[in-house]
């Protein structure tokens, strides 16, 4: 959600809105109850689908105005339906907009970032994404294996070959020329780092994660957030069940995406990506037909840490929490963030409130009562703040 | 379904047994009207699940001995309802049964196979099957691609580059050894191979094959049915739905069977793959869990043509449609003839009525009328030409 400073609006039309915040498809909880429309509190935590990701955020802004009563600045909202599909239809609305609702707008404040530890955390970058379609085809319709093994060339062995092209055993990215673009890394900005809270063997155990491919926070940080990855995420077309089936898939579609980070461009890494595949898949020798799309080239972000709204969040946190921030660049995309700033050239500033352990996007999404109760305080506070900069 | 020659059974307690006779899973029917359990007549032919495999076959049976009123021989009939996922439960049954219900068969057939063309086969080998499931696991949930991209070793692309050792894009097995067992072919043997009719043109037409790995006729049947071939179905666990997902699957389960010819042995094809897969992985310098298992080893089969069934058989078709048939070895596989011919002793035939392009297994099964009607014909002149022997 994006909480736009300006004039407020009528809280009871938002909420209409709010069902319709944008979750990923939820597969394989561990917990049957915990469905997208079923909401458990369980030791401490808030479980379902979207409590952190992105309805528990926006929910904590709406309490926050609600348990305020006078706003101390003018608040207007967009609520963002198709963030986990590319925000379709997001561009043209805002570049509609730009000179009518936003027009009134000093500061925008976007409520879907974590925290690194149980510690505040302001975002001020995030990386891209590039997301593929790979797809191949063998025939016009399914085989069995019986029938067409050993006489064809399999669609499926042609996906996985170009597949496992695509990024070594140790996270490296195979694709020549990708890292060229990637912004050098200063004395001062990796300082940035070290004073972040990132508590590795809490992240292990709650993932069941038993090796990261780096040993200290630091570079574990740098590495999910300034630096591009690659990872490879399915397979459509082929046989996906349950259980055995002796098919030989016609047609797969392999789906991987690339994290890009400043100063990659998506057109860049699309003709990277595109060149890169064609030139492996001619190795291959294969008479399948392939077909490369870049179905999504969502931008990285970067933002001036020493802009006001920043201060004012500092101060707010300070004041909720005791203590100093951790300022963050996340490892994640938020498509809008870079439509709003080059648009609108406004000041843009991520300042959400779920925890490092939330499972976004995984099985049981939860939100702790902590970052729940203490974000809204934030939120109730920073609007503060922001009246007497 | 088998067709056991000895005394004949009510068939009206048969036909409630059909109901179960097994089917594969229906996946992307280009024709939403072509459900499990629906019947299409159309352009000639029977479209649905199961037409030719092996609903339709089993009816042809049973029409055929509705027609003859009067059994030249006696018949038992045994449906097998779990064939389509390796026939759980039917060798302890068949163990059962051997001294009682099968101590008067003299023969058994299958009616379970295709022809080469529209010219009617006798098949007198098969080839086995051995499935794997190769899984990896990276995490205990799924995690997200921004959080996590590039600081972990992903379980899909350790999953992947093992998938992608196994198999060279000519269709040749990497693993070592997997070819040592496979009987040498005497030009005898090769010769069997050169009546038979088979359309290459027809079969890339029908199911839209743009290359086949061999270029005659000849090469092509040998090398589907008397080599291994080793297929990749699929992956259970990564993000498998249209659009797209940002996901990192935890747990990853690869899927892939080998169809071994004779004298390839189940078991050391098991530990050939295990072998192989357990070095590569190792080269691999993951920290992932891996685990490997045989789900199924199905043996391959190969009968003496010589048999007075199978001269019964040749009879028949000369009398139904005035020529002799193709002999055939197919590609796929039929656990339960291994089964029956160890356990039983007794000669064994496959006797199948459908065509090589009624996509079994595949979208849009069918089966011709042409095909359906003959077939009975055949069914019945059989047995005839069995009471003559």
């Amino acid at each position: 959600m994006e909480t736009l400073i300006g004039k407020p609006v009528d809280s009871a039309e938002v909420k209409e809105v709010f069902r319709l915040v944008s979750l990923q498809p939820l597969l394989g909880s561990t917990n049957e109850t915990i469905l997208e429309a079923v909401l458990l509190h369980s030791h401490g935590s808030l479980y379902g689908r979207g409590t952190s990701d992105d309805k528990g955020q926006v929910l904590a802004v709406l309490n926050a105005i609600e348990a305020l009563q006078e706003l101390p600045v003018n608040v207007k909202f967009l609520l963002e339906g198709m963030e986990e599909v590319g925000s379709q239809g997001l561009p043209a609305l805002l570049e509609q907009q730009n000179t009518t609702f936003f027009s009134d707008v000093d500061y925008i404040v976007v409520t879907d970032t974590p925290w690194l530890r149980s510690k505040p955390g302001i975002t001020y970058g995030t990386r891209g994404n590039s997301y593929f379609f790979l797809e191949m085809r063998c025939a016009s319709r399914d085989l069995h294996s019986g029938g067409f093994g050993g006489i064809i060339q399999e669609a499926m062995n042609d996906l996985i070959f170009l597949l496992n092209s695509l990024v070594d055993s140790a996270g490296q990215i195979l694709i020549p020329g990708i890292y060229e673009a990637v912004a050098p890394l200063t004395e001062k900005k990796k300082k940035l780092y070290e004073g972040n809270e990132y508590d590795l063997d809490q992240i292990k155990a709650k993932y069941g994660i038993k090796h990261f491919l780096y040993t200290t926070k630091e570079e574990l940080l740098l590495r999910r957030s300034r630096y591009p990855s690659l990872s490879i995420h399915g397979i459509t077309g082929a046989f996906s069940a349950p259980g055995t089936k002796t098919v030989i898939p016609a047609k797969v579609i392999g789906k991987f995406s690339i994290r890009q980070v400043p100063n990659m461009k998506p057109s860049v890494v699309e003709k990277q990506v595109t060149d890169y595949l064609t030139k492996k898949f001619a190795e291959q020798k294969s008479s399948n037909s392939v077909k490369i799309t870049h179905v999504r080239g969502a931008k990285p972000w970067l933002s001036d840490i020493n802009n006001p709204q920043f201060l004012a969040a500092r101060k707010a946190i300070k004041r909720v929490f005791g203590k100093e921030p951790d300022m963050i660049r996340v490892g994640g995309t938020i498509p809008v963030v870079t439509y709003f700033e080059e648009l609108t050239g406004k000041s843009i500033m991520l300042l959400g409130i779920f925890g490092p352990d939330d499972a976004t996007h995984g099985q049981d999404e939860k939100i702790s009562r902590y970052n729940f109760i203490e974000g809204t305080k934030l939120y109730a506070a920073f609007l503060h703040e922001l009246a007497t900069l």
